[in-house]
This record gives C-alpha cells, sequence and structure tokens, in this order.
C-alpha cells in the first residue's frame, strides 16, 4: 500500500456555516481525501439547509473517489445554540428560523450513517487536536480570529463541551471589568469586543478618529477600511496601524493567559483570517504572554498559529465522529 | 447492615497544608469515618514531614475503627507547584525547602498502600463533586476564597490537571487588564488581587484612607481589621464594609462568568473563611453573575456554597484514591 493510498476507516465532515456548508472525507489518519464547499442557503429553512449538508457530503464522498459504504460515520459541525447531547440545534443566530432543529437525526436519516453532532468551534479545535498544529498533544486551547473570537477547548484528549453546551465560549470571557468595550453579544469587556478583526476595525476608527497622526490608513475609505488594510499598513511601517496590530497582540495574550491559568494546555493556537498577519504578530502575542504567565506554564506551552485554515472544521468533525464511532 | 456501619472500600485521605496535616478515613460513598488533625512542622523539613504525613495517616485509621489492612489506597493533597504524572514536589512556596521531593512515593513506601497525589485545591473540588455541594454533578469550579483564591475544575468527572500540574489556577486569572491590583504572585489584575480575603482587607485600608465616611471600621486596630471584622460591620449595617463586600461579590462574578464562558459546569461553588459572609454575599454573587453570564448558562448553572468545610481536602484526596485505584 502506497503513503498516499486511503486508509479505512474514513468518516465524512460537515462544517456548516451561515453562509457555506464546507465538506471532505477524512481517512483515518486524518488526511482528508477531499474538499467541498456549497452554499447554506440558510434563509429557505431548514428543509432546504439539511438537504444541502447531504448533499455536501455526498459530493464530498464523490470527489473522494470512495464509495458510499466506505464511510464508516459522520460528523457535523454547526454554529449554537444547540444542545449536544441531544443533537439539536436550539436558537443559532447564524441560521435563523433554524430552530429546536433536530438537525443530527435529520441528516442521520438523509445519510444513513451514524452521525454526530459538534459546536463549530469545538470541531475545528478537535481538528487541529487530531490532524493539525495540535497534533501529538493531549490538550490545546484554540482561538479563531474573525468577525468574532471563536474558541475550542481539548483537555485531556476531549473537548470541552459543557452542560449547556456552551463550553470553551473563550470570546466571552471578561478581561476587563472595569469600563470593558461592549461586545456583539451585549455585554461589557469580553475578549472578543477587543481583539475581533471586527473589533480591531472599530479601534481603528476611533484612534483615527482621536489622534491627529499621520497615518496611511486615513486614505483608505471607511468601508474599505478590513484588518487585513490594518495589517498591511502595519507591515508597510505605519505607526498607527503598528500600534493597532500591537494592542491586539496584547489583549489575545491576555485571554491566552487567562486559558493557560485555567486549562494548563499543551498549546494555543491561533487561528481565523486575522493570522494574515503573519510572523510579527505572532511574535508579539508570544513575548506577552511571556511577560504574564506563570514561568511554568509560559515556558512549557507553545503559543503557534493552526494549520488547517477552513478546513479545520470539517476535518474536526470527521474526527469527532471517528471519536464516537470508530473502532 | 445498618446504614451508620462503614461500608467498604475505604480510602485514606491526607490533606498537607503549610500549617497543619488533615487526615481522614472515608467510605465508597464519600462519608468520613474519621478526621484527625496535626501540625506538619514544615520547618523541619522533609523527612520529619513525610512522617507526620504517615502518623496522621495513622491516627485517622486508628479513630475510624478500621483496621490498617482494610484501607484500600492512600490520596495525598498538597500544595504546588508540583509534578502531578510524576508524584514530585517541585518548589512548593508554602513548604519551603520540600524542592524536587518524590512525596508520593516516599508516603506510599511509609505506608505501603498504593498512592496518589493531588493538587490540594483539585482534590477540595473533587471532594465536593463526590461527597459536598456538587454530588449528582458532572462538572464543577470551585473557588477557596482565603489567603488566596483556590481552584479546583472538574470537567465531565475528571480534574482538570493541565499539562503542567498548573490547571485550574484561577486565582490568577485576568479580571483586569488595565491598571490591574497587584496579585502576591507579582503579576497584575488577577482575580486573586481584587477578591481574596487579604486583597478585602487591603482595599478596606485604602477606602479608609480615601473617604471621610463614618464606618465602625474605624474603630478597629489596623492589624485586626480582618475579612470577617469587615464582614461582621456590614451584617450591622456599616455603609462602608457592606461597599466592600458588595465589590468582592461583583470581582467574584467576574472571575464566576470567566469561568462559566469557558467550562460551562453545572454548578459554582464557593469555599473557604470568607463563606462566613452568609446568604447575601452569595446572593450579591448569584444576581452579578445573572447580568453578566448568558442566559442559557446562568439560568442552568447552581452558585452555592461548598458544603464541605475544612474536611473537603482530605475526602477528595480520598476520592481521587478511589478513582485511581478503586473497583
Amino acid at each position: 500500500m502506497s503513503a498516499f493510498e486511503p486508509r479505512p476507516p474514513f468518516y465524512l465532515g460537515i462544517d456548516l456555516g451561515g453562509t457555506n456548508i464546507k465538506s471532505g472525507v477524512v481517512e483515518d489518519s486524518g488526511r482528508p481525501l477531499s474538499s467541498v464547499s456549497i452554499e447554506t442557503q440558510a434563509d429557505l429553512g431548514p428543509v432546504v439547509g439539511v438537504e444541502n449538508l447531504a448533499e455536501a457530503g455526498r459530493l464530498a464522498v464523490q470527489q473522494s473517489g470512495l464509495k458510499w459504504d466506505q464511510i464508516a460515520a459522520v460528523g457535523l459541525g454547526s454554529p449554537g445554540t444547540m444542545d449536544l447531547s441531544r443533537g439539536m440545534l436550539l436558537e443559532p443566530p447564524n441560521l435563523p428560523g433554524w430552530n429546536q432543529l433536530p438537525i443530527r437525526d435529520l441528516l442521520a436519516a438523509k445519510l444513513d450513517k451514524p452521525t454526530i453532532l459538534q459546536n463549530d468551534a469545538n470541531a475545528a479545535a478537535f481538528g487541529e487536536y487530531w490532524a493539525g498544529a495540535g497534533r501529538n498533544t493531549r490538550s490545546l486551547v484554540l482561538f479563531t480570529l474573525g468577525t468574532g473570537v471563536g474558541c475550542g477547548i481539548i483537555s485531556d484528549e476531549r473537548i470541552i463541551e459543557g452542560r449547556h453546551s456552551h463550553g470553551g465560549e473563550c470570546g466571552h470571557i471578561i478581561i476587563q471589568m472595569e469600563n470593558g468595550r461592549r461586545c456583539a453579544c451585549g455585554a461589557y469587556g469580553h475578549l472578543e469586543a477587543y481583539a475581533s478583526a471586527t473589533a480591531l476595525v472599530k479601534r481603528a476608527h476611533e484612534l483615527l478618529a482621536e489622534q491627529s497622526t499621520r497615518s496611511s490608513l486615513r486614505e483608505i475609505p471607511a468601508e474599505e477600511l478590513t484588518s487585513r488594510a490594518i495589517n498591511e499598513a502595519a507591515d508597510a511601517g505605519d505607526g498607527l496601524a503598528r500600534r493597532l496590530m500591537r494592542e491586539t497582540s496584547y489583549y489575545l495574550a491576555v485571554g491566552a493567559v487567562t486559558l493557560m491559568h485555567t486549562i494548563d494546555p499543551d498549546i494555543v493556537l491561533f487561528g481565523g483570517g486575522m493570522i494574515a498577519a503573519g510572523s510579527t504578530f505572532l511574535e508579539d502575542i508570544r513575548q506577552h504572554i511571556q511577560k504574564m504567565a506563570f514561568p511554568t506554564v509560559a515556558k512549557g506551552c507553545k503559543i503557534e498559529y493552526a494549520e488547517l485554515g477552513g478546513d479545520a472544521g470539517f476535518i474536526g468533525a470527521a474526527g469527532c465522529a471517528r471519536a464516537a464511532f470508530g473502532r
């Protein structure tokens, strides 16, 4: 058997997002054999949506070159709110109208495979743990930096799901209790209100309004001022953009230290769009952590970027299927 | 067999503190059959100390009325720093000179029983989970409020020990990243720097110096101004003392919310000397949490005082022995 010949058993992972569904077949080692993406059409409601999930899964199996009966089990990652043990979506803000939906069993019936539901951020963390930057570890924390700050935690090889399927919602830990910024969730002082891509852009607008410092960011039309644009300006040497990126790295370090003093993981990972900021940004995060964390923990815990990018969700969902139904 | 007749198997728990060693025999249900306390004599060094641990254990078995060979296994709770997997104390600040000590194996050799080492705060959390306010749950967070803020986490029926035996060090989560108070550990903005008994007394001194408000606290000599005195003054209606207690309840709620959004436990417990503050203090904590936590989590998570008091450590240590060696 060649190193590149697919090795059974095989698991199908499906990552449900508000806009797109990603899916792929993953072999027992964690290597993906296919990767497809179709539109969720969330606004057409859950009946169409669940059929689209099944369709994405079928396409992924087709693309992998495997036969349907070679698939051992299916893992589905989805945004919450949810009840993991019952396989239900409850009231997911990103999937309006998909309320009180027994999504796991509906999908299992369509695909005729053992199926497990997992929170999408948890699934991504499990993907990195199984087959990404966290392989060969037993515990990790993954922060996914995008519109919000997603988070998933693996402790002793298991996902922290929590009693109400709200484990690892660490975008919403409180890092600033006095005069904290308002978070998208409505509460104050949360990590996400400081360190998400959205928060970065907001802080940029504030700083540009407050300060008269020269900055290339002023030449960018307000609606085009993205986290990527700020990052590129920082790379090009713009002082104000650099300050914004350094502050972001500090906020993330504060969040990471709280998690390191809570979970004490082998590795803390940062993923999502903002890791395009590259090695300086990561190095800044590391240096802040080094100053703030307990020396033993700081010394022993790796701080890295995630490796699986947009595939982490479906790879991790397949990994959850493997953990639940494999061997 | 009567309900009060001891039921095998039996486990010996030993709780090592800087000043005292507590020990007791615990039956399979979690009910303690004995409870003894002797001096640690930590300053006489680890050779005497380990003999004292063994002696406390022997006394506890004697007091229980059981025979030595009825004890199935031993659990030892100790302050860190430690390496749990190797059963070693590393450099425990509360046990000066007990460095690089293979305490688990030394004790096992003296007692000739299978022996497990656990962090003392983790052991207390496990005690509450097994036999205290957290029984019939699968996950809990225990904050122990004393000189510092101790913490232990149970998630899915297991202690979060962490990679460097630093799991659940949640006295040292960052709740205030800007202009945070200095913690005993040297870092800034930690929960412990706001919410420990020590921090409460420090804040009282500051407030008395800053404000000219009338307060019964002014009549207490500085060295007698304890957390208990502040609590009693609050109970008696003193405005300044009430403010201090309310602020403390807020800080604890902030810490609890961060843990609830990370672990999403069945129950959050508060233990230690400060729970003498009674039901108003607990109710204040609850109300702050209710305002700050995700509604689903806030609704579903109980907030209670711990039940086992000073026995939590040895009961939990015995529970760890049961989990490791039982059945």
